[in-house]
């Protein structure tokens, strides 16, 4: 039984629904086949399993302190850095003229998730690529030199330095300055709230890719500037010195506690160093390759977490035995059934299997996309690009406020202990939390959602969405026994753009509170709807499989329990959308207010 | 503004709304009026702002400890016990002869409300007053003599053991054994566990009230019965001797800390007396007594930690700056506004107002049917009953379950500082996870719901119910802007039963699996309707007092904050009933096995 992720799924994704190994027909990617695919994913399963899985709960016992400035975490970070370092994970996905194997996203997502579901709180390596990919794009060679190689190794650590007290949502008040300096450096002023990985003892060096205002830059998110911002710098003469980056506080947090979240000071003496990255002012621009990035980070870890809540529950629900079954509830003499055959345990498994399993599609559809946007040209490459866009609010949200939802559920398969320490689902249940937060709420995930996503372009990207969706009806259409979900699907999207239709209005009258003002129902109501289409499409594939092909036994369970959550999803889920669509269509402004301040 | 409860809220639903006061005109109460009850939720306002409330934090950080088989709890618990014992309020709902106040439930609920929100982590009282109850109700006067005073007075604490390793939700498995003795007691040899409170070095005494099985009894629940076992027992010379009740183990929980959870062990050396409570064999039925109040007890500590939430989150939102309004995001120099003026933020808050408060109500709701069953007789008594008895299970599910989901979204308003110990929304995140699953998970309640309370007499039960939601509704329509609202509740009420009728036929047919499959999405249709009949109740007394009277500016903001949160509840939670019904009249089957063991 697998601990927390299951492979054989996992392979099914990756090759027979999304097919990665098509990426290798592209110059790009033609150094790859299945087989280097498969070395990555055993490598990152074997240092999960003995470097991340088996310090789960000791991680989150023992988590980070801060003392006399100085940030200790737990000793297993340290070996772990250095493993995923020298084995070329952390810059996987980096062309191999900067370091990396120019590996697929598709297969970087199931690196990470393969990593996450082990143990989430040693949330480390992703924010150092996405750090370094940033310098590795946007940087001067010096820079790139100086930085790159360090960051992906795993001696140095990188963070994404956005939140400041004041500006949390709201990046365009970020007020941390920088001035010019002859040498072409500048000087850094200000504070930094909630920076994951900010300091810590495992690495040689923290550098913080930082949004910083240059002094005298426009207001709002205009004058933003992304710099990199070291906690050592280099000096002339080659050695390293203290950057005047102080940690001021540590956050004592819900979970993911192996991670440290600190509070930063910088140029408390005036000597805080910084290096501007590209041009001046376009800083939130260039930030938004790495935030996307961190949001389709953030939905795998959802995912992940999920994913390794299910596997417990499911090892319970079989083991356990309670009550006898429902007709046979006087049958004193038999022994005590199995709670996975109570149905409403069996519920709340596929529940959580719906879930996990609907988002990781959803998650490799996204990776997917950016791979071929990035070895794509011309309308090729945009449309593939805009579909991503669409789809990242999407692949953010869905994982993370389902997976609270899924790993909730999780708990209560296990009754009472699932509520103690004796199991891991309380951890679990801590841990994914902070998913819906991470990256963009997901209240600014739904407006990025609504209020950009559906209407560029003159919503080009939606009517993209549908084209693809439509594919996959067509497709289903022809298996007898997927049509009525065929039918339903294509029922949901007319559904879609009619709540669509009902909101736009809004907009093209320059009303942007009434348009956005249930987005979050509107998020809830377009991820029930792709997650569908991606349950039709592996209901597909499994349909295919079963009728095609002998696929043995153990198979057979597999591409089974497939199309039964396939219409677990249908059967359950989708129904929710008639409550959203009758919500968001319905004329009643309950929530905006007349006045500057409300009275509740 | 109100740290954890809103008076004003309390006194509108337990005077304006149920109208307490009314039963003082029974003989039973008599002693009573509006300004005696005034006088306890102050007294227990005061115990609450001082001893409980202030400990919140540090009850949860110094959870209770077992060393050398003693359990030392927070030193906090001791006085806090000693000034509710000495206050009369363990035992004020408790008749005069008894050594109570003889005060309404209603009172009581109130009473537990207000502790609950101040410090759930304190959950002892209820534990005691509902044993001593069981003794008082089935005891012989030497067993009242020599416990329900020291009891009531908190010097002795109260448990209700039922829990066996392999016997949780399944209490016919019950193995707990008395082996009778000459002199009238028994030896009780057997482990319980997940016993609240079931050791502290608070008190000089804990009496558990426990299911046993004795010795040759008839299988299953026929055959347990109820039986007092303290810690220590007295002796003839008057003097206490250790009873042999061993504290095994402690569990370490993920929520309500405060409150230890034992692993115990009876009759180690042999020496562990019990006494029969009642009759033999009938200890399941007397249990239930205790287990009703505990049920609708779980209920009032979901919708009193909800309410802490709620408080604590609306206090972030009026005063936490962010962002500008959507249609000003522009005007960069004016300063940010307040978060409650953001739509999402407003639908968040409004959720968990309509949570709390529509819980609330549901709870006095149960209470008034429970104080009128005991002073009625005959068929009031009956249909009383009859009617409490249906609305048990919901009005432990309903605030426990949207608890949950109503603390999430109150954490959620705080976005990263919710994540943070520097706020209490993560200690409630986690104390209130345990109430789903306390005292019956809410898949044991939904089954108790559908399968007995919605059939027994026929049906009698839902028609008494649906004959008073009706004189709701036709009162409602005496108000012009009631009358859609009216009109919406009475079309769910047909809705839900269309439903039942669906379902009820499996039950003719002696399928129960199949009559009780979604018995949890059943749960949550019928609780989504009742508390919308709440909501209405609460609605037609706003009105009156916004239409007759000259309430005031404070009353008319509290009474119009009533109608908008009622229109909140209908307009976005009562459409959740369409998906539901969908599932709930769809004849597909997922997750109703063949085998007797599932594969998945």
């Amino acid at each position: 039984m697998p601990q927390y992720f299951d492979r054989r799924n996992l392979d099914f994704l990756l090759y027979e629904v999304h097919d990665a190994p098509e990426l290798t027909k592209y110059l790009y990617f033609e150094a790859h086949d299945r087989e280097t695919f498969d070395l990555v994913l055993d490598s990152v399963t074997q240092i999960a399993d003995t470097l991340m899985h088996p310090h789960y709960r000791d991680v989150d016992r023992n988590p980070p302190e801060l003392k006399d400035g100085k940030v200790t975490v737990h000793p297993q970070i340290k070996p772990f850095l250095k493993a995923v370092g020298e084995g070329g994970l952390i810059g996987a996905g980096f062309p191999f003229g900067k370091g990396g194997q120019q590996l697929p996203e598709m297969v970087g997502a199931c690196v990470d998730f393969i990593q996450m579901a082990a143990n989430n709180g040693m949330m480390y390596t992703g924010l150092t690529s996405g750090a370094a990919n940033l310098i590795a794009t946007f940087g001067s060679p010096a820079l790139v030199d100086a930085y790159v190689a360090k960051m992906l190794g795993g001696q140095w650590q990188g963070t994404m330095a956005l939140t400041e007290p004041q500006a949390g949502s709201s990046l365009s008040d970020i007020t941390t300055t920088a001035e010019p300096q002859p040498d072409g450096s500048y000087r850094i002023t200000g504070q930094k709230v909630f920076i994951s990985a900010g300091d810590l003892d495992a690495v040689d060096n923290v550098v913080h890719l930082m949004l910083v205002r240059i002094k005298g830059a426009p207001k709002g998110t205009k004058g933003i500037s992304l710099f990199v911002v070291p906690k050592f710098r280099l000096e002339e003469d080659g050695s390293f010195v203290d950057n005047d980056v102080t940690s001021t506080g540590i956050y004592h947090k819900l979970g993911q506690r192996g991670t440290p979240a600190m509070h930063l000071t910088m140029g408390d003496r005036g000597d805080c160093h910084g290096w501007l990255l590209g041009e001046a002012n376009r800083g939130l621009s260039y930030m938004f390759q790495m935030m996307n990035e961190a949001r389709i980070a953030v939905g795998i870890t959802g995912a992940a977490i999920a994913s390794a809540a299910y596997c417990a529950s499911l090892e319970y629900a079989r083991e356990r035995p309670q009550s006898r079954r429902l007709n046979e509830k006087n049958q004193l003499d038999s022994p005590q059934t199995m709670i996975i055959n109570h149905p409403d345990v069996k519920r709340m498994l596929l529940f959580q299997k719906a879930i996990v399993e609907g988002s990781l599609s959803l998650l490799l559809e996204s990776a997917r996309l950016s791979d071929l946007a990035h070895v794509s040209k011309g309308e090729e490459k945009e449309n593939y690009t805009l579909l991503l866009e669409l789809l990242t609010p999407v692949a953010k949200t869905f994982p993370t406020e389902m997976g609270v939802r899924s790993v909730n559920e999780g708990l209560q398969v296990l009754g009472g202990y699932g509520f103690t320490e004796d199991f891991p689902l309380e951890q679990m249940y801590r841990d994914i939390r902070i998913t819906t937060i991470y990256e963009g709420t997901t209240g600014i995930q739904s407006q990025d959602l609504l209020g950009r996503k559906m209407t560029i372009q003159g919503g080009k990207a939606p009517r993209l969405l549908f084209a693809e969706i439509d594919k996959t009806i067509t497709e289903a259409n022809t298996h007898e026994t997927l049509q009525p979900y065929a039918k339903m699907l294509g029922e949901e999207i007319q559904r879609l753009q009619k709540v669509t239709s009902t909101l736009l209005p809004f907009a093209q009258q320059g009303d942007y509170e009434r348009f956005l003002m249930d987005a979050t129902l509107y998020m809830e109501l377009f991820g029930l709807v792709t997650v569908a289409w991606q349950w039709l499409k592996q209901g597909i594939v499994a349909q295919n499989a079963l009728s095609d092909n002998s696929p043995g036994e153990s198979n057979t369970d597999f591409y089974e329990g497939k199309i039964q959550t396939m219409k677990y999803y249908f059967h359950y889920e989708v129904p929710k959308t008639l409550g959203l669509a009758k919500r968001l269509q319905d004329p009643e402004v309950l929530t905006i207010v007349k006045e500057r301040e409300v009275k509740m």
